[in-house]
């Protein structure tokens, strides 16, 4: 079953976990919407959903590994989805050796990385060199929102191809869509 | 589908997330027996089978919740099979007020905490506390694996109930059991 992305857009919107308007974010930029995806994980429907969606885009791969946390609702449901282990990237701790900086096993596997929101690929570049220090091989992401600030373009030089349920333009698209129907 | 226990266990055992022998726990106390149900969780078989197996002994409430890092996985998964919405108690972080501590929404609802492992019941009371503090009411608990190590009385102080899917007992009877049947 397709799930059509303006569906999905709906369903964040429902749960109060996409607005529009004028926001600054976290890291002081402004935005013209708001996306919380962990926020939404916690509504099984939309959970759900989403999980199922990640699963139509899902790249061939191995294991599926997410960082802590946003990502580890996901992970979780589309690792029984899938049928494929998964593994936990936590965040980088001083008393963690590398060893037990991940749960799971990435050693000589091909690791797709998933996560709720890709921006600049931060984060993920950072789960990506963990994966890469015990020894396991990214050659996918996938997010739910690519919110097209670069994370495309920072994976790409790292060999690492983003897919993604959802972009910016998906979310704003909707949101004219909205406003015309409103007339 | 009732799933018995000591299948569970055996799955534990051929994943080896569950060992017998002599142990040292990270709280440096000694044991005859070692679990790691986070490990198990990566085993998407192992979490569809212990997400099941929790979905029977599962208490009423209106949401579930979970404490970061070792519940998540099953709180997710369990969310999405009971139909139920979930939250995720972070671990205590200076920066966080504790509207931020808490992923998703338990003001005024009934909330069955879902964790991995119950020792002393340390983890749980923490996270008890911090559901309270954020206006939810809770009256039941239920893990994977009680080590039967005074969780279960420390809780019922806090007028919460414990139930699980193996007991530290369960664990031994399944270890006597292949030890007399190797003779």
């Amino acid at each position: 079953m397709v799930m059509n992305r303006e569906r999905l857009a709906e369903m964040l919107l429902e749960v109060g976990a996409l607005k529009f308007g004028d926001f600054v974010l976290s890291s002081g930029k402004r935005s013209d919407y708001y996306v919380d995806i962990k926020e939404a994980c916690t509504h099984p429907k939309v959970l759900d959903a989403l999980t199922d969606a990640l699963l139509e885009v899902l790249p061939d791969g191995d294991v599926l590994a997410g960082p802590e946390l946003g990502a580890v609702p996901l992970v979780s449901v589309l690792s029984v989805k899938a049928g494929l282990p998964m593994a936990i990237v936590r965040k980088r701790k001083k008393e963690y050796g590398t060893g037990e900086r991940i749960v799971g096993d990435v050693r000589g596997r091909k690791v797709v990385l998933v996560d709720d929101v890709a921006t600049t690929g931060g984060s993920l570049l950072e789960a990506l060199e963990a994966i890469e220090e015990e020894g396991g091989e990214v050659r996918d992401a996938v997010v739910v929102v690519d919110r097209q600030e670069g994370a495309e373009e920072a994976l790409k030089e790292r060999g690492v191809r983003l897919s993604s349920v959802l972009t910016a333009d998906d979310l704003r698209g909707l949101r004219d869509a909205e406003s015309t129907a409103r007339g």
